[in-house]
């Protein structure tokens, strides 16, 4: 699984960071990628990277301000260009499907795949065999949702020696046994995936916050996960005007992080106000009270692979 | 006037060419500048550019396909945050200001400057001293634009030497002369403009024309003018896809040039199928049909000087 940001800026593009959008890629986990909101040309940062829209199976949207969701039009009419015909769920607050349907059909735009829409309350709003994603209110200034994604625990790994000891023969009965599945062999003995595996690996926690002021569900959300990707849109000497606009200062980040026992801390959804110093300071603060904190760049890709995260930069 | 290029792709954005938008540089005219389309990231481009959203006095839309209005939201938005504060005025097919004021009501946006929209039809869409814009309805698969723009016939030079033998004082009063006003001086004698200042000049005309097909209306609004910007989603080996897409080839472009007596052709709206050495023939083709052809690149602006046409590429 790896997490790259899109756009990384708050309310108006700038030359350096582009309004919201972030992909979860799960090549690995279920061949797609998974989107978090959709700000004003996040089709045209798509073409900066290995992203192919075709491959886009799901649309999170935290809330309807402009730069979250003005780029979702102009996304899922390419898409259909590029030859994607796998259905599209999207999902988010009330209202957004009147608008994007109105917005086809003014332009009398036909997509070549099924769009779903799911319109997000609080609880459970997707889940499937590996997955399951809630959703919670935050504190905007207009209604806007939190994610979590919970990666299901994964099987454990296959211990061969113990699948040769019962006589498994090598081929496509070892890859059930390694998926969680039991089998029966030819003479009729049932061999349980949990006989010849060892204990189910913990999947991943990713809480994905949309724009808020600190609050709890933000700490709930984000309780044990391994990445939480909080709003930063302030530091801490502008933090009268977070608190009158609905937003967080690093500092509200890091007390979320430390308060919900998170592992990582990425800070996005930056002001175009702070100039380069003020973002190594405004890091520096925020690491001065939770070490594994990180401020993300437009483009910037993390992975997380056996419990640890790692930056990568793209060429 | 200056025409600087900020969208010239089709349908979907590309690495090199945005979809469509173009500001008509009105800044020694009027002090201002016009937009004509706006799709998704005109914003973005804008960045790139000098163009200050405070100064965009009016938008004309073409026809409502996502390619020509999904930025009109985010600009609109972002002007009015850089401080945009006089009226902007919106003219465009019927639908956009519904699909407009939902968008703002939806996100819960409001703008600081006031915004006036007007529903095109056939005819005068805009005049005023200086200038008069019509538009013509062209042949595409939705309801489509063409806008000619006309500049009044200026004032002729001022001819210091005859304004001296009447004794007009140094001052403002040679300023209003100059600007086509007649006076009255401190004697009671009236002098008037024609009396100090040559014949009247010729103001330049412009056709900006959307999608379209080889028609008709095309050709009439296209009359003697001074730049006529043109599609060409295709080129002559692509005319059969022109024709079933609603669209012109460079050949149908050079036609309406010809048939028009227009000075110079500017071809925008290409399709992102065509490579650099497809395009250079492209220009080779409309150029032994029509001399004055010129393909136009994302960022190129044109300035129209003393009866001229040149390129300015910005560093």
């Amino acid at each position: 699984m790896q997490i790259q940001f899109l756009g990384t800026g708050a309310g108006m593009p700038s030359k350096e960071r582009n309004t919201s959008a972030l992909a979860v890629k799960l090549l690995e986990e279920r061949g797609t990628f998974w989107l978090f909101d959709c700000g004003e040309a996040t089709q045209h940062q798509i073409l900066h990277t290995t992203l192919k829209p075709r491959k886009l199976e799901k649309i999170f949207i935290t809330h309807l301000h402009g730069d979250h969701i003005l780029g979702l039009p102009g996304l899922l009419s390419s898409r259909s260009f590029q030859g994607g015909e796998e259905l599209l769920t999207i999902y988010g607050p009330a209202g957004l499907k009147q608008w994007v349907e109105l917005t086809f059909q003014l332009s009398q735009t036909h997509l070549n795949y099924p769009i779903e829409f799911v319109e997000v309350m609080e609880g459970i709003v997707f889940e499937d065999e590996d997955f399951i994603v809630t959703a919670k209110s935050l504190q905007h200034v207009i209604p806007c949702f939190g994610y979590r994604i919970v990666q299901k625990p994964l099987p454990g790994t296959l211990q061969i020696e113990k699948a040769r000891e019962l006589d498994v023969p090598n081929g496509p009965l070892l890859g059930q046994l390694k998926k969680g599945l039991d089998i029966t062999l030819e003479d009729g003995r049932i061999v349980k995936s949990s006989d010849v595996t060892g204990p189910p690996k913990k999947g991943f926690i990713v809480t994905i916050l949309g724009d808020t002021r600190s609050c709890e569900n933000a700490i709930l959300l984000s309780e044990n996960a391994d990445i939480v990707v909080h709003e930063s849109t302030f530091n801490h000497a502008t933090e009268t005007l977070a608190a009158n606009y609905g937003h967080s200062t690093n500092m509200d980040a890091a007390n979320v992080a430390i308060k919900a026992g998170a592992k990582n801390l990425l800070l996005n959804h930056l002001s175009a106000r702070f100039f380069p110093q003020d973002i190594k300071n405004m890091l520096q603060e925020v690491q001065a009270e939770f070490e594994n904190a990180h401020i993300v760049e437009d483009f910037a890709e993390y992975e997380w692979y056996q419990d640890k995260l790692s930056l990568y930069i793209q060429e």
